[in-house]
C-alpha cells in the first residue's frame, strides 16, 4: 500500500473540524500552522471561522482534489464521510473514532465493514480508535490530540498502537521524530505497513515501535527484514509477557497478542531490540539515533571523574553482562603519563577529579582511550548538572569542551554520557553535547541497557550473524487435527531427512527379534512401539542393556507389561535398538506457533532444565550461525566446553541438528505441530549427537 | 563515640579559611550563614576578611572553647593543627587532606600516625580524605565542595565514603535530607559510628549509604542490627561486586572489600536493602522517606488512564515478580458500576482515558481499590508533565486533587507514582503531590525496584522474620592452618551436634568389618577413610551397595585400589556405611569469611547447579524462619514441593539441618574454616535428611 497520500499528503481536508475541545479542535490547532496551511480544508455543517479559516460546509465544496481527510466524526458518520471524499479523489483517511474491534464482536463486525468500504474505495484508512500521525519531515500534524510540546525534529520513526502511549513519547525531548504515527486499530492500513514505510524512509534512522499484536504476522516478518537488511535498527516495546499483560492488550485494541517466547524468537532472528518500558524505549533510540555509526567493537572504555563513580561503573558493566576493554600497554603508558602520580590507569579509569580542572589533559586522555584499538566506544559517567552557575561553570564547560572536541573529530569513537542521576540538565550544556552527537543517558539502568542493545545490534549486524533464510510459514488457520505418532514412526520421518536416530527395527516375532538384535549388536535396547503409549518406561514398556541371552525373556516381559498397563493399546510391534554410550542429555523440540509458524527449542535434559527454563528458542529455518548462537546463549552452555575436567562436546553436530531439525519442521510445517527429542546424547568433539527417543505429533 | 560535639557543633573554626577558590574557601561560603554564624571563626595567619568577617591568625586566638575544627589546609600541617585546637577543648575535627591510605603503604602509616594522635587527643576525626559534611538539622554546612544545589531538608541519613558521590546526591531535588556526611578513609570516627548515629537518631527515617568496604565488620553488623531493630531502613549501594569494581574501591579508600557474597549473606539477614546505582539508591530512599508506614500486605493495584499503559505495567510488575492484589469481588463489582461500559475491571486497572476529566469519578475509584483487603498499596502509573497549560490544566490538576485527596485521608493506603518517562515535572504538581505524602519515581525500572525493595522490607519487618540471633563472630586474623579431616573424623565432628550422618564404623581388620556390617545391615557402603583422599571416587576408594557375600573382596580390593593410587595415603581404615535409599541430592556447606565469619550454603546437588550458581547463602547462626526463607529462595525450590508428581521433601528437616550446621560452624568458628556436605539426601516429608559424605577443614 502507497502510504504517500496519507502520511505525506498535499491537501488535506479536517471534517467535523471545530471550536469546542475533542478531535476536531485539536486537529484544527495542529494542521493550521503547517506549510501547506493554503490547502487545509475545516468542514463543518454549521458555518463558522476556526482559528481564523472560514468552514466549508461539505467536502464536496473543498476547490480542490483532497489527498488526506481526516474524519474527527462519531462511528455513524464515518461510512458515508468516506464515501463522500472519495468523490473527491481522497486516497487517505485518518479515523479518530472509537467503538470498533476494542469493544468485542459487534465492534469488530464494524470494523470488517469499515475495511471492506475502504478497500473498495480505495482509501488508506489510518485507525479507527486513533489519534493520527505527526509528519515533522513536511511539517504536518494530522493528530487528534492536544499537543503540549510539539515534537522535535529528527531522525526517529515513532509507530504505537496505543494514541496515549504515542502522546507521551512524541513530547519527550531527548528524541527527535521524523514521523509519529498512532495507528490504533489497524483495520485497513496495518502496522507492518507504516514500519515498511518508515524501513524505507530516509529521513528516518531507527524506529521505535510500540506493539500489542499483530494481524499479519508474515508481512511483520518481511517488513523487519527489510529494516535489518537496510541496517535500520528497530526497537519494540511489545506487552503481553505477563498473562494480565496480555489480556489487557487484548481487551485494548482486539488484536491477536502472539505467544511471547514466538516474539523473542522472531526478535532475536531479525535482530530487533525488545525493551520493557518508555523510558527504556526513548534511551534506546536516543543512542542509535545519535550515533553516526555503530561501533566495530562490543568492547569499551569506562571515564569517571572518581573512584567511586568508577567502582559503581565497573559493577554496572558487570551486571549488565558487558565487556570492558582491556587497554593496551601502550595506552596504560600513555595514560600514566597524562594521569595525576595518585592515579592508577585501568578500565574503568578514574581521572580523579583533578581532572575535571583541566580540559586539555582531560582532552587528551579521551583521545588516548579512542586511539586503543580494543576500544570501540567511550562510556563517560557523569552528572550533567541541571544549573550552571559560576560555582561549577568552568569545570562543566571546560569537560564539555573536552568531549565535544574529541567527539567530533575526524575518525572519532562515540561517546556516550551516562548520568548517574536523572533530572534536567542545564540548556547551555544539552545543546553543546546534542551538536557534537554526544547522547546524555538519563540514568544508569538504562543507560547501560541501551549501550547492550548498541552492542546486540553490533554482534547482530556482523556480517556472518546475519540470517539469509528470512521467511515465516505462517500455520494454516484451518483446523489441525492433532496425531501422535510412535517412536518409530517419529524417528522413520527424522530418519529421511538424515538426522541421526537410533539404529532400529520393528519386530513381531520371535525369530524377526533375533535377527534384528544379531543385526544392531548387543546389548540392546527394547521397546515396546505404540503411539498410545507416550510414557513408555512408566508402562514398563522399556528394557535397556538387554544382552542376546535375554533378549527372548525381555520381549515377552515388556509385551505382557503394556497388556497389563493398558489393554486397548494399539501395538505396532516391539522396537530393537542400539543401546546408545552415554552422553550429555540434550532436549531438543519443535513447537509450531500460530502466528509465526516452527519454533526450535534447544536446552539441557533433565528436570532441574525445565525448573530453570534455560532454554533457546528461535524461528524456523535456522542458519547454522544461529544454532551456534542459540547453543551458547543457554547458561548451561560451560558444559559443552570441557567444564570441571569434562570432555569438550560435539556442539558443532548439536548445531547441525539443529539446523536439520528447522529444515524439516519448515519443510513441513502443514503437517509438524510439536516434536520432541528427549533425550539427544551430545558426545564428545567429533563423536557426534543421537538421538535417543523422539515424539512427533502431526496435523492428521 | 559520641559524635555530637562533630556533627552538631556549637562553635566552629575553619583552619586555612581563604579568599581563593579550594577546600578552605568553599567551607567558608557554606558555614557562613549558619544559625551560629557569631560561633564561627575563620583562622588565617594573614590577617584578611573574609565573606565580611574578620579571620583570626591561629585558633588559640579564638576567644571561646571550640566544638568543631575545619581544618582545611594539607596534610602536612594536620597533626600540630589538631594538637592547638584540643588545646582550645576542641572534641571534634574534619580533615579534608589527602595522600593518606589511599595512596598505599607510606600513606597508611601516616594515616595510623593521625588515628593514634586523635585518639590520644580525644578528638573525633572526620575524614581524612572527606568532604566534611552537612547537618540539615541545626543548618550547618562544615563541607568542603562547592554547593551548587543546597540539600534538601528532610528525614533521609545520607553516609557515603566518597566526597563526589556524596555530593552528587546531596543535590538531588527528590530527596530531603537530616545529615549528609562524606566519610572519607574512615581513619578515626568509622562509617559504623556515623551508621549508629543516624540508627539513633529521631529526625533521620531512613539511612542511605554508599559503601565500598569496612574495616570493623563486626561494628557494622551491631549497627545494622540497631537499625533493623528500630525499624529504620537502610538501603546500601554497595560496589565491589565484579572484580574490577572490587580493584579500584581499594585503590580508592585503601579499606578492605569484603567478599560480595558476604555482603550479600548479611544484608539478607539484617533486611538491608542493597541497590546499585545512585539512582536506585534515591529512588529507593524517596519511596521510604515518603511513607508513613510500611504497608502491610505486598500484592498491590496498578491504575492507568489507557490499556497500552495497563499493558506494560502488567509486564513490568511480572517481570520484578511482584505480584498485584486479587480484586474482591465487591470491588470488582463496584468498579463495574463507576467505569464507562467499555472499560474492564481489573489489576491493572485501565481507569480509561475518559476518567482523566473526571476526577470525582477517578477519586471514587481509588477509594474503591483502597478499600478491597487485599490491596496493600496503590501504584499509579502517570506521566506527570513537566508543563502546565491550559491545553492540560484542568486533566492534571483534577488528577492531582483525586490522588491527593484520597491520600490524605484517615486510614489511607499509600498511593505511588510511578512515572512511565524520566524528567522534569511541573512544580505546581510537585509541590502538591510532595505535600500529600506522594512520592513520584522517576521512570519504570527504578519505579518498580523501589516497589520491590518496599515489598521486601515488609517481608523482613513481619515479627516472625526478624532473628533475634544477630551476631557475627569475626575470624581471628592471626595465622590459619587448614587442616584436612576425613570423612569419619568429620562426621564424628557433626554427630556429636546431633546432625544426621549415616550410621558408620572404621574397621581395621575383616573380623570388625563383618561385626560392623552385621550390625549396620546389608547392603553395606565401603569407603577408605584418609584424610590424604579428598577424591575417593577416583582413587577406587568407595564401593557401593556391598552384600554380605562380597564384602571381604570389596574391603581387600578398595585397600589395593588406594595402595596403588597413592602409596604415601595415610590410612585410618575402612568406613562401614549404611547403603542409603536414593533421596533428592543437595549441598550443605559453610564458608568462613574473613570479616563476618561462617556462613551457611545450600543448594542442589550435582553440576547444573553449579553452572547456574543457584544457592543460597546466610551468615551463621541461621534461625528456622531464615532456614526456610534460604531454602525457598533456590530458583529450584519447586523441586521440593512435588514437582511434575514427584513427593513433598522434607524440608523442615533440611531447614533444621541448616539451622544446626549454622550453629556448629557459629560455636566453632575458630577452628571451622570450611565444611562441605555433598550430598545431603532429603527423603520424602516425615522422613528426615541424611548426610551421605562430608568433608571439614579445621584450622589446625
Amino acid at each position: 500500500m502507497d502510504l504517500n497520500s496519507l502520511l505525506r499528503p498535499r491537501s488535506i481536508a479536517v471534517i467535523g473540524a471545530s471550536n469546542n475541545p475533542g478531535f476536531g479542535r485539536a486537529s484544527c490547532a495542529n494542521l493550521i500552522d503547517s506549510p501547506i496551511s493554503e490547502r487545509i480544508y475545516f468542514i463543518n455543517p454549521r458555518p463558522q471561522v476556526i482559528m481564523g479559516k472560514q468552514t466549508l460546509e461539505k467536502v464536496q465544496d473543498v476547490p480542490e482534489p483532497i489527498d488526506l481527510a481526516v474524519i474527527a466524526t462519531p462511528k455513524s458518520t464515518v461510512i458515508p464521510l468516506l464515501k463522500d471524499a472519495a468523490s473527491m479523489g481522497c486516497k487517505a483517511a485518518v479515523v479518530y473514532a472509537s467503538g470498533y474491534s476494542e469493544l468485542g464482536r459487534e465492534g469488530a463486525r464494524d470494523e470488517q465493514e469499515l475495511r471492506q468500504v475502504a478497500e473498495e474505495l480505495g482509501i488508506a484508512v489510518c485507525g479507527p480508535n486513533c489519534a493520527g500521525f505527526v509528519n515533522n519531515i513536511d511539517g504536518i500534524k494530522a493528530f487528534g490530540l492536544t499537543i503540549t510540546i510539539p515534537p522535535r525534529v529528527g531522525n526517529v520513526g515513532l509507530l504505537a498502537q496505543s494514541g496515549q502511549v504515542c502522546n507521551h513519547l512524541m513530547s519527550v525531548k531527548q528524541l527527535g521524530f521524523s514521523y509519529c504515527i498512532s495507528s490504533g486499530n489497524n483495520a485497513v492500513v496495518d502496522n507492518v505497513d507504516y514500519l515498511r514505510f518508515l524501513a524505507e524512509d530516509d529521513n528516518t534512522k531507527a524506529i521505535a515501535m510500540y506493539l500489542e499484536g499483530v494481524r499479519q504476522p508474515d508481512a511483520l516478518v518481511e517488513a523487519l527484514d527489510l529494516a535489518a537488511k537496510r541496517r535500520k535498527p528497530v526497537v519494540i516495546l511489545k506487552t503481553g509477557i505477563s498473562e494480565k499483560g496480555q489480556k489487557i492488550a487484548t481487551a485494548h485494541t482486539g488484536s491477536l497478542t502472539g505467544s511471547d517466547s514466538a516474539y523473542n524468537a522472531l526478535f532475536s532472528k531479525l535482530g530487533v531490540l525488545r525493551v520493557y518500558d518508555m523510558e527504556e524505549l526513548v534511551t534506546t533510540c536516543m543512542l542509535l539515533s545519535y550515533l553516526d555509526s555503530i561501533p566495530t567493537e562490543p568492547t569499551f572504555a569506562v571515564l569517571n571523574l572518581s573512584g567511586g563513580e568508577a567502582a559503581i561503573a565497573a559493577d554496572l558493566t558487570h551486571l549488565n553482562g558487558l565487556e570492558l576493554a582491556e587497554f593496551r600497554p601502550e595506552t596504560l603508558d600513555k595514560l600514566g603519563e597524562l594521569l595525576p602520580f595518585y592515579a592508577t590507569p585501568n578500565n574503568p579509569l578514574d581521572t580523579t577529579a583533578t581532572l575535571a580542572q583541566d580540559p586539555e589533559t582531560y582532552y587528551k586522555v579521551l583521545k588516548t582511550v579512542m586511539a586503543d584499538p580494543n576500544v570501540g566506544f567511550i562510556v563517560v559517567s557523569l552528572r550533567v548538572p541541571e544549573l550552571i552557575d559560576s560555582s561549577n561553570q568552568r569545570t562543566q564547560m571546560g569537560l564539555c569542551n573536552a568531549i565535544t572536541r574529541a567527539a567530533q573529530e575526524e575518525n572519532a569513537k562515540p561517546i556516550i554520557i551516562v548520568s548517574s542521576l536523572s533530572g534536567q540538565r542545564a540548556p547551555e550544556l544539552l545543546e553543546k553535547y546534542t551538536a557534537a552527537g554526544v547522547p546524555i543517558l538519563s540514568s544508569p539502568k538504562y543507560g547501560f541497557s541501551a549501550i547492550k542493545h548498541l552492542v546486540s545490534l553490533l554482534k547482530y549486524q556482523r556480517p556472518e550473524t546475519v540470517s539469509d533464510m528470512v521467511k515465516v510459514k505462517v500455520a494454516h488457520t484451518g483446523q489441525v487435527k492433532r496425531r501422535i505418532c510412535s517412536e518409530h514412526e517419529s524417528k522413520s520421518m527424522l530418519q529421511r531427512y538424515g538426522l541421526p536416530v537410533t539404529k532400529e527395527s520393528l519386530v513381531n516375532d520371535e525369530e524377526s527379534l533375533l535377527r534384528a538384535a544379531d543385526a544392531i549388536g548387543y546389548p540392546v535396547v527394547l521397546k515396546v512401539d505404540s503411539a498410545d503409549l507416550p510414557h513408555k518406561t512408566e508402562a514398563g514398556a522399556v528394557k535397556l542393556n538387554v544382552s542376546r541371552d535375554q533378549l527372548v525373556d525381555a520381549y515377552g516381559e515388556i509385551l505382557s507389561n503394556v497388556r497389563n498397563y493398558d489393554p486397548n493399546a494399539k501395538i505396532n510391534g516391539v522396537l530393537v535398538q542400539e543401546m546408545l554410550p552415554p552422553g550429555m542429555e540434550v532436549i531438543v523440540g519443535v513447537n509450531r506457533d500460530e502466528q509465526f509458524g516452527p519454533m526450535i527449542l534447544v536446552g539441557l535434559g533433565g528436570i532441574l532444565v525445565e525448573v530453570f527454563k534455560d532454554v533457546a528458542i528461535r524461528l524456523a529455518p535456522l542458519t547454522k550461525q544461529e544454532a551456534l548462537e542459540m547453543i551458547e546463549s543457554l547458561r548451561a552452555a560451560p558444559l559443552f566446553h570441557g567444564y570441571r575436567g569434562g570432555a569438550e562436546l560435539d556442539v558443532d553436530a548439536l548445531a547441525n541438528l539443529l539446523v536439520n531439525v528447522s529444515k524439516f519442521a519448515f519443510e513441513n510445517s502443514d503437517e509438524v505441530l510439536e516434536l520432541d527429542m528427549n533425550p539427544v546424547f551430545v558426545y564428545p568433539k567429533g563423536q557426534g549427537v543421537r538421538i535417543a527417543d523422539a515424539l512427533l505429533v502431526r496435523n492428521a
